[in-house]
């Protein structure tokens, strides 16, 4: 580490182990398996991806499961602390008997690992969400007791039905008690039949770039809508790839809910009402994995810059080739590591067009909010 | 018409009567019918909305059929030009043995319209695509010889399979030879499952604040990845709600092309490559409907200054009751034949917010831009 300015990547995920050892374990998605000929393994966790073609899943290598390489890309990348979260599709899947079991196991060792580099890891931590909502409160309880814990990753469907669902307030309140953020992330994307019949010749552009971004919109909208914010005010929840399209469509949200005749005929447009506006600035944090200096600047638009947050979503977007990046050649010593990736350099220089490079904006949101945020500790600079 | 800043909404819509006479002659959506005991009329245009409550369609008033009810609202607005649009659902659910005399006749109509308000109204015709290719094209050929019509409205199916069909390239070929630019409009949404179980506790807002922009979106970016720009590098494309959220997704997009092993394998990952920011600065106009300084910052910030301009989806999103909006309280003068439209006024905000009150910029946005593309002659400030 060379660099004067901390950087905090809040978007990064691992598959531990003992979670690929249970997704070898499954015939249906979501698996690991090989396809032959071919004998590299493979994870499959959409239902779209799952038909024979060269982009079936995709190979799953040590960048998934091996500690030592996501240090690796840290230092590639000068990035002083990283959030690790378990990767979609989280624990969602499993049946409410082990549940709670398998998130205090995968928590625990996903807690082992950040101890291993004090300082350098933290971690999201995961909810048994088929469990009894008991067990899920419990869940959060022993999240608290882990010292590297801080928040959760949370996909959109809840207990079943969305995360407009009443049944997660008491889940919600607790973790805002426990001052845990929900780091809300998408898995489903949206129907196939909406990327019509030749949706598939695209590789997987349309299900990655629309339909991710689009499933947390609407996800986070519905919580809004069911006024999870009025009755949760200390909640905070960090979206996803810049919230999704939440900042490009928050006028045209706010401005359909006040033309609504039926959310007026319930009594619903009150003058105390929370704005989508307000719960931008008091209730959401964003990422900064937007890929274009537009994008961030509509994240700091409405979030304010004192929200936004610099992450990777590694290890997924890796370089599809060994040619070097261009912004290799650019870059300083001490980071002879290994190869940038382009989907990191897309983002650190999308932060720095919109920041200015060098300015106090540029480094809060590369490292400084989530220091605060989070209250992290960072290594001394080697 | 006081104001020097010469304003035209290119976003804009009518009923002409012949249609409100044949929507009133069916019983399957789209219709309009009354829904006794309540004696008004309703529309009713989408899935969605065809279920009894509340909020079944919405009302039908002279303000979507007639034309007078157009310029007053314009008036209203010191709004200099209109170029209107029938409103979806267009053509599309035409028999396609009669759906090119119904374009024929509907175009005519609309065009007749205009020449009742000479330099103030405009039209985007309507394509008759149930109808074999050969009809659409001679439907394109008599656009152009109605002298107000400056281009076309189009949804989002094309000829039943999406806009990355390639059947429709003579169409767009034909479009763009007779420099009659595409306004792409969104009107079927998203599959109402993706809203879940309580969608409809929150009225209209899913559909239209998240449903309709992701709906525009998907379209076009289908179009960008089967190569329409390429094709047919002349054709110019106007968004409608400012590209759904394209303006914020683009640097995703973009990415997720870079790095898609699919894409690469079959060879279109090209250095010739037209990338999705030269076909924002190339061949996509954006409206001004977006209700947010942020999101026509984004706008202006993917396809520039020059290539955005102001719209106000009338009649849709009418004041919810008879309350003067705030922003009447400060009207000029000659402003005084009717009450102001929320929904306006916060587009008018939000480009005045964006591009700073009385500048250059706005100017263009207001007005100057659509002078320019549809080679508008205004009428003398009154």
């Amino acid at each position: 580490m060379s660099s004067s300015t901390p950087i905090v990547d809040i978007h990064t995920h691992i598959y531990p182990p003992s979670y690929i050892e249970l997704l070898k374990s499954r015939d249906e998605i979501p698996y690991i398996r090989q396809f032959p000929p071919a004998t590299e393994h493979r994870l499959v966790i959409l239902p779209a991806e799952d038909t024979p073609s060269t982009s079936r899943g995709r190979p799953i290598g040590p960048e998934y499961y091996d500690i030592e390489q996501k240090i690796a890309f840290m230092n590639t990348h000068s990035i002083n602390a990283s959030i690790i979260s378990l990767a979609n599709p989280w624990l969602d899947w499993l049946p409410p008997t082990t549940a709670l079991q398998t998130a205090h196991s995968i928590n625990t060792e996903i807690n082992h690992l950040c101890s291993l580099h004090p300082k350098r890891l933290y971690f999201f931590g995961t909810l048994p969400l088929s469990a009894p909502v008991s067990s899920i409160l419990a869940s959060i309880t022993h999240l608290t007791t882990l010292p590297h814990c801080r928040g959760i990753i949370l996909g959109t469907t809840g207990l079943g039905t969305g995360l407009d669902d009443p049944s997660l307030l008491p889940i919600f309140t607790s973790l805002a008690a426990a001052q845990l953020p929900i780091f809300l992330h998408p898995h489903y994307g949206l129907p196939t039949s909406v990327f019509g019949p030749r949706g598939t010749d695209y590789g997987h552009v349309l299900p990655l770039a629309l339909g991710f971004p689009m499933e947390t919109t609407i996800a986070v909208t519905r919580m809004i809508l069911s006024s999870v914010f009025d009755s949760v005010p200390e909640l905070q929840v960090i979206l996803a790839h810049s919230g999704g399209t939440l900042p490009f469509l928050a006028g045209r949200i706010e401005s359909c809910i006040l033309h609504d005749a039926h959310l007026q005929k319930e009594g619903k447009l009150t003058q105390g009402r929370k704005t989508i506006w307000d719960i931008l600035k008091s209730n959401i944090w964003l990422d900064a994995v937007v890929y274009g200096e537009v994008g961030v600047r509509g994240a700091m638009g409405v979030s304010g810059t004192e929200r936004v947050m610099f992450g990777t979503d590694a290890p997924f977007f890796p370089p599809l080739d060994d040619e070097e990046d261009a912004s290799e050649k650019q870059g300083k010593e001490g980071e002879k590591e290994g190869k940038k990736w382009l989907s990191v350099s897309l983002n650190m220089d999308a932060i720095s067009s919109a920041c200015g490079a060098g300015s106090e904006e540029e480094k809060a949101v590369l490292g400084g909010n989530a220091i605060r945020l989070f209250g992290l500790e960072l290594p001394v600079s080697a």
